[in-house]
């Protein structure tokens, strides 16, 4: 086991009716609130006007930045930087899934920049004072609601960043199950896609003295396997989305990858598809993740895949290591497939075209994989998944 | 899955060397620490000179309070708190395992009392404001380092009493594993049977929807499981020994728990012997243990224990569900006695005498347990267990 700082301060409010504790928290910071949202789901399923009136009944001042896209661009954040500017905002409040949240943490983190936002993002300037935020969660997926990071796109230069701070990290998320029930049966499935690939990335390592770690990635794994299905049949099933929901906070807050390094090479590749083609993160995620496990497999890390096979999809431990290591990744294209995710990238309109381009820029975590990757081997992956 | 609030903001510096960030977090807080320690044995691994070169380097004035008992006394407490008056201390910092930690997190909260600190720990006066705890963890057993309780002792009166604040949660914890090479057998082995006894209160539950908690639950039992038995065997073994320390934290700190109801029956058994006869904790667990799982099947409980039995001991799963249950009890007892801990009550020193009273004071955590439970019940376990 690695050396590690573990400090995971987010304060959970999890259940029904959680949202009442909003105000409450809002007001240790502050009481003028940035409310970031997408494209009115928030609306639609009665939340919005749950927290505006919580806000009104608490005296609470709030201003706007709706119409936050599926795969956040800079432009939101720097309009949500220069409403904060010019309302002196004290808590950013991100209400939906993890776009919402990752534009919040980035108009947080550049509010204090005079700069264009994307500097910050990029990398270029290094994050400094972070404003607080608060999410309300309603999609189980990116775990943006426990983590520090935020992924903004750029659709000018094709590309796609993830930033992180530790300031970053929500003070507060308020998780009610409940608000899930509306998420559609294909986002619930790219939701469960994109939890089940964050624990892949932690899990698939070269350090099996991590072995609590390992079993930690193994209790999220079982759980989005098993609820995932769930709530992808049943919508209004409680215990699906609640489980789905607390799994996809421990996939990625940190405590998974806390003395066990992590390469994210698979999450490199998919942002390039998302950059290129503006698709679900989830889905793109679907395609790939088979044919990365197949592409990283090697004689000496095969005991990775038979661990997997065995615990996660209960594949008979007595047969040849190969065997299993090659059920395990093909119960997992079949896991996908049953709830409709696609299977091949031209299922998501991608083509050859950008592979060159693409394979290029999905530098970062390739030397940090499981098996250090070049262009060549993210060529290799996209062609296999064609 | 109940409605819950997880909160755990304890920041851990984990592995070997840590100690180093020690007067970097006391100084957040301030410059006057009391130190508090046990009978000697962070004089004899060196962690003790190490703590005040970095004091004394850092311009940290402490000051001490040593010889703090394994089952912490209230006269320890007390005479912590009047140290913390007399010279105005700012941080307290245990060094040790969970009875200097339990003692410091006491001190810390009884020092803004003017009575005496048995009115506080006895419940009979609410926690105010608690002094920041930092603390350097020697030993991997009660999970103190992380959690928000104290168990403090009264040979008076014969009470060993469990008192609970969030504000009593240490603000830092330093854990290298290192620290606890020289934990003897017996020690390890006590420490382990804690942990796993930690894990059984939550793991035994009537909560079949709390799926992720359970899963969390089997990876930590199966680490402790794996680990304890290796560190008892070479305790020089640093994989296992970090394994053991990581899992006793999570064992107890409260995600296991969150959403997912906790009876803290054994516990609350053990305290009496304790109590009574100041045995030490880790090892009356494992007497109690195996009894007090037998003494709460029930035919609509099985699925628990086969569960239990199946993914922990590796039982056949095709077996007879009630064969399954009594082979991972059997399977409990086993793997503490090759530990070398004691299956009776009788090899602890106790006999039937003190059984009517103990099991009168039993009362905490009985109703709640995972088989609701009288004195009677107290008293057929521990009858069982002579």
């Amino acid at each position: 086991m690695d050396n590690f700082l573990y400090h995971i301060p987010t304060k959970i409010h999890f259940g029904r009716g959680k949202v009442s504790e909003l105000p409450g928290e809002v007001q240790v910071y502050g009481k003028r609130v940035l409310l970031v949202y997408g494209g009115g789901s928030i609306k639609k399923i009665g939340l919005y006007d749950s927290i505006t009136k919580l806000f009104a009944d608490a005296g609470i001042e709030w201003y706007e930045l709706g119409g936050v896209d599926p795969n956040p661009r800079v432009e939101s954040v720097r309009e949500g930087v220069r409403l904060c500017r010019e309302h002196g905002i004290d808590v950013v409040v991100p209400a939906g899934g993890g776009s919402a949240i990752d534009c919040a943490k980035a108009v947080a983190a550049c509010a204090s920049y005079e700069g264009d936002a994307w500097d910050m993002v990029s990398g270029k300037v290094k994050v400094g004072e972070v404003l607080p935020v608060i999410a309300v969660l309603t999609v189980a997926a990116t775990g943006s609601e426990m983590d520090t990071s935020a992924v903004i796109s750029n659709p000018e230069t094709r590309d796609k960043i993830g930033f992180s701070n530790a300031a970053m990290r929500p003070k507060v998320s308020i998780m009610d199950p409940e608000y899930t029930y509306s998420v559609s049966k294909y986002q619930t499935a790219a939701g469960t896609a994109d939890i089940i690939s964050h624990v892949l990335e932690v899990y698939f390592n070269n350090n099996p003295g991590a072995y609590l770690q390992n079993r930690f990635c193994e209790a999220v794994l079982k759980t989005a396997v098993a609820y995932g299905h769930r709530a992808y049949r049943d919508p209004e099933d409680y215990e699906a989305r609640a489980n789905l929901m607390w799994a996809g906070s421990w996939a990625i807050n940190g405590l998974l990858s806390k003395g066990n390094p992590v390469g994210w090479s698979a999450h490199s590749m998919e942002h390039e598809l998302s950059a290129f083609y503006d698709i679900t993160h989830g889905a793109g995620l679907a395609v790939l993740i088979p044919h990365w496990l197949r592409h990283m497999m090697r004689e000496e890390n095969l005991y990775n895949y038979v661990e997997y096979g065995v615990e996660i999809w209960g594949i008979d431990p007595s047969l040849d290591p190969h065997e299993i290591a090659e059920k395990a990744i093909g119960a997992t294209e079949a896991y996908f497939k049953e709830m409709d995710l696609p299977s091949t990238l031209r299922e998501l309109g991608i083509d050859e075209e950008y592979f060159d381009e693409m394979a290029e820029k999905a530098g970062a975590g390739l030397k940090k994989a499981f098996i250090p990757m070049e262009k060549e081997d993210v060529l290799a992956i996209f062609k296999a998944a064609l």
